[in-house]
């Protein structure tokens, strides 16, 4: 179709894409630390009871430190995909935004599951989220590497990468469901999965990436 | 007039404009997201207490989501935009500021309308809100193409292209003016508006647009 | 004083000071619409109830204008001064660093005018605000006309130009006084302040300024 | 290990860590305005009880102070370190956000200490953050300089730099322990420590430093 042909036109600098991105990971970083609201005590409050009620903020700060460490890591991978791509058309700037969309959505199910961190809907939410996250960052990869990627990386990229990616989003969605029985299951999964991607990806075969 | 010949001087670089114009950008796409409020529940509310307060949130969302896309449009035509221009003028920055301060100022009415989603004025300042944004987006378009243009660009351009582009702003209106009637109607006048400008602009006449 | 000294030593890039700085300026502009608040009404409100608590917003509304376009025209001054400079050493990124202190306080006077318009301490706060800013800023372009700028451009500067700058702050301070008579006219006074600063300025002497 | 081994893979550009760093610098020192909340009074309050209301915000308004200028200091900080770096590898991208992250969490403790300034425990909370930050940077500068320094900024590099920055986190800890015998001398040690900083290192030993 002529309407989906017209995407793929128009070269966009990428320096800007980059600093638009760029200021929205830094802001949802640190809006998230916005939930953390001061507790409100009576007047003359002891030492122990400013400090009972700072353990009770005990499942916001475990949300804030979670959602922190995987937007970092989303940040890392963008970083990464976006220096495959020789520029940007418009069908890239379009996933890009969406997935910025709920990247900057992010504080939401944070402060949710802060919030109500007994509650399995409020704790399964944060999994889907990023579960959906995780799914637009991979839908971005392949269309940068299928359509705009540099002539001198192709026979960089693992074909099977994309399909590789996909343990990412069932890993929240199973941190989603574990929510259901254990709370703290899901947290240890929501924990762990991020781990996964905070190295760079491995060089394909036996080509030496000497990327500069 | 020797005030109005001044706005033309000073020669200001793009880089630094683009890099405060990219950070309002951001921060209004991302604090957006403020208002979507964790719902205040309870203590040991069910799972269907909270299902059914982030049900009631759905005007929220739809209000966040259609600004979202609406700010990314407007963020991606500025790129385009400011990529004719040789340099930026006084004139230039102050269109460019005043068109900020407009889109910084979306956060109100989005909040408005999804606090107020059954009220038609609520509904309606959106819609008008918009269309003040799109004429200043064409202020600034139709200052750029007559005075700052690259002069390699200068053929590129449709004469007409302002003019057609008055579909925006009359379109939002509409949607404000629908919102009296019927809030449904209104709410799909918005979504169907941005739709307009999410692919690059048609090259001009036979030209065969060669931009690098 | 070797103390002294050392705050000319050090060569800092005017890049990465470029964007803190306009990351400062783009936040503050952007955090000034939060202090617009969804007016608070009661369910099923009828559309005249909210239009009236609009209009009771208007103080709110004209602060936040004249804030938002007082801080654009700091931006744009800073952008110039920086323009002059050959390279930042330590000295001056702490002048900057302060300005930029009291710049990201500009939300606090204006939110405090916008509730109590008709208290003249918060009307007058607000005209000492923009004048500290503004000997700040002055302190800061001294500072680089006198140590950093550019062999090129030490012609061009009218020596004199920092002693006339001087009008911007007695305007403001002139505004504060005028408040505990009337409060139109410091808003009147606060409005046309920033006028005089709009445009770039005028060359010097004969000069023929032939900037770059 | 050889997972270790992977994070000192990866070629990443330093231009986009300094521009995600730079706007989390931006927004913290930004945000920390937002704890500064425009007293609630009745209305027809009179200038006595605004001014009264304006007094008692006094230990917010030092608070606010004390954090911005320290946060500026770790800009400053951290942009001598990254221009010691020749390029940047996972390893340092992951001290550098794990570093961001508490800075991002700077406006929790500052409206801590505000809010509470008469309770020991949120004023020694307030030194106990920046002396873990401060062991954060130290952490990252050190990574810097044993692993990604410029070959021809080797030399020029204190061997005991590392060892006599520990000063800073003593510091803010002394400042934490005297919080719980006089609050007073804790601020006092509070506003001292950064003062350490603000200036750029003294060049090592007879070495000229031509730092370009």
């Amino acid at each position: 179709m002529r309407l989906f042909a017209r995407f793929s036109q128009g070269e966009l600098r990428l320096t800007r894409i980059e600093a638009f991105s760029d200021g929205v990971f830094a802001i949802v970083v640190t809006l998230l630390v916005l939930e953390l609201r001061v507790p409100a005590l009576k007047e003359h409050a002891s030492v122990a009871d400013l400090a009972h009620q700072l353990i009770e903020l005990t499942p916001k700060f475990l949300s804030w430190l979670l959602s922190f460490i995987i937007v970092c890591k989303f940040w890392l991978n963008h970083h990464h995909v976006l220096g495959l791509a020789r520029h940007a058309d418009y069908g890239f700037v379009w996933l890009n935004s969406i997935f910025l969309m709920f990247q900057s959505f992010i504080p939401f199910p944070t402060a949710l599951m802060g919030e109500y961190v007994g509650n399995p809907l409020a704790v399964s939410i944060f999994g889907g989220v990023f579960a959906l996250n995780t799914l637009l960052f991979l839908a971005l990869q392949a269309y940068i590497v299928r359509r705009l990627i540099k002539p001198e990386l192709k026979h960089t990229q693992d074909p099977h990468a994309i399909r590789k990616a996909f343990i990412g989003p069932a890993s929240y969605l199973l941190g989603a469901a574990a929510a259901w029985l254990s709370i703290p299951a899901a947290f240890a999964i929501y924990f762990i999965t991020p781990l996964f991607y905070i190295t760079p990806p491995r060089p394909y075969g036996g080509a030496k990436s000497k990327s500069k």
